[in-house]
């Protein structure tokens, strides 16, 4: 397992404070910076074990790593890859931690220096907390993250990415981003909409007659509404046709509903049983 | 806190199991009877302790009962109800523990023998899992239990249902049973509903890709389909006036989506998460 001389986190929230941990939990990096311009969440992760120094100063946080990863909300990613790819040592690898990967990866596809490789990477292990309060060392275990390389990134980086992930407990899957993107709007995106919909929709005196079910079908509405406007609007075209076919499911039910047809009602919550089963709770 | 000589539960799953299994940890029946068709599923219902007694003889189960909780999928409720009046000794106590209550109650409103009452009940703490093999004695303790009273009901009867779902642990609410099944269609049936949409719109090779979200949001949706279809069968216009709701606040979010407003978008979410919050996780 390769172990890293110095890997500077840009953005030590929920994700980059949970690198952090998990990266000198498993004893896989010499330095771990974290950079950020906020400095009591510096402190905060530096307190929390999650790095061993800490800097305001991007260009001089990534002078030194051989691994980059910037886990900021997805509009400036770009940006921050831009500048530590600048700023980093030749022979660097750069990635992230967005939710969404096409307009990130093309936005980078050209105009890094030559002997700097960035490659999109997603974890998929947020949760609705955010920061680095709920960072935890095991967060990616067991975890799915999806690497999204590009024709011309490096065999050997693409190696080295999907080692890091391993290393913290990972299962990788390598896809286009724009494969990425499809899926995330169906098994993300769209659950977001659609939990924020129903929580909008609920009158608050119906709230003391919540129990389980409202609490978990609207459980991810609680997320950061800046952060999500983020991601949907960086994933719009893909969510819309999400957004339709979940519009034909929900109006194949309340067809079933207004015509009285109860058979047809249960081999549609059947066919939904089926597909939940077949994830686990 | 009143104490039962000989509760009849007929149906022992998930809410007949609990109910037993509360009563008798905490010392609030001298004996409890499982009443069911099952013997499988009565003698699971004796080992753990939810009884002590069962019977597939509901007429001869209910002979002594001074209280008796119908807890079967709601379409049967009725008939077990009438049946279980007509079978116990004058001055007994008749509930349920149905998800819908108008239909239930209006039909059990007139036809009874004089000297029982029925009164209905909703505990709102059931969850996608079934079956005794999930009871448990807490399952009510900090939960919501609705009664819902008609003019008809003698109040001292609706004093000792309140104080026995008390003495479970449970916070008691009393409603109309319109107002219940209204209140119910947008917190449990609307949510179901939905769920379902959103696991049966989900096309298989998207699993791999979901993680806590889509689980959190379609959790529900691993109900089962014959007893959704009943509940939803029983509380249709509210619920169909709940989804007109849900699909208002839907259109909203795809219309901000498709004009590119981020600005409405995160307007929106901030909603949404607002009523989320006031719930809790």
């Amino acid at each position: 397992m390769k172990h890293w001389d110095c890997v500077a986190i840009v953005g030590v929230g929920l994700i980059g404070g949970s690198i952090g941990l998990a990266l000198r939990n498993r004893g896989l990096a010499k330095q771990v910076i974290g950079i950020g311009r906020d400095t009591a969440k510096l402190q905060q992760a530096m307190q929390s074990g999650a790095v061993t120094r800490t800097t305001t100063d991007l260009n001089e946080g990534v002078a030194a790593a051989d691994l980059v990863i910037v886990c900021t909300p997805v509009d400036s990613i770009v940006r921050y890859v831009r500048q530590a790819a600048a700023a980093c040592p030749a022979g660097a690898l750069l990635t992230d931690a967005g939710s969404t990967k096409a307009e990130i990866v093309n936005a980078l596809a050209s105009g890094l220096p030559v002997g700097v490789s960035y490659i999109g990477s997603h974890p998929i292990a947020g949760s609705e907390k955010t920061g680095a309060a709920h960072a935890t060392a095991d967060l990616f275990e067991g975890r799915t993250v999806v690497l999204t390389p590009t024709e011309q990134s490096p065999a050997d980086k693409v190696d080295q990415l999907r080692n890091f992930w391993s290393s913290l407990g990972a299962t990788v899957h390598v896809m286009t981003p724009e494969a990425h993107d499809a899926a995330l709007a169906a098994s993300s995106h769209l659950p977001h909409l659609v939990a924020a919909s129903l929580a909008g929709a609920t009158e608050l005196d119906v709230l003391p007659l919540t129990a389980g079910g409202w609490r978990d079908t609207t459980r991810v509405a609680a997320g950061s509404p800046e952060l999500w406007t983020q991601i949907i609007g960086q994933n719009r075209t893909n969510i819309l046709a999400s957004l339709a076919r979940f519009e034909e499911s929900l109006s194949a039910l309340r067809s079933a509903l207004e015509t009285k047809d109860d058979r047809r009602l249960t081999e549609l919550l059947t066919e939904a049983k089926r597909v939940r089963d077949a994830v686990g709770s």
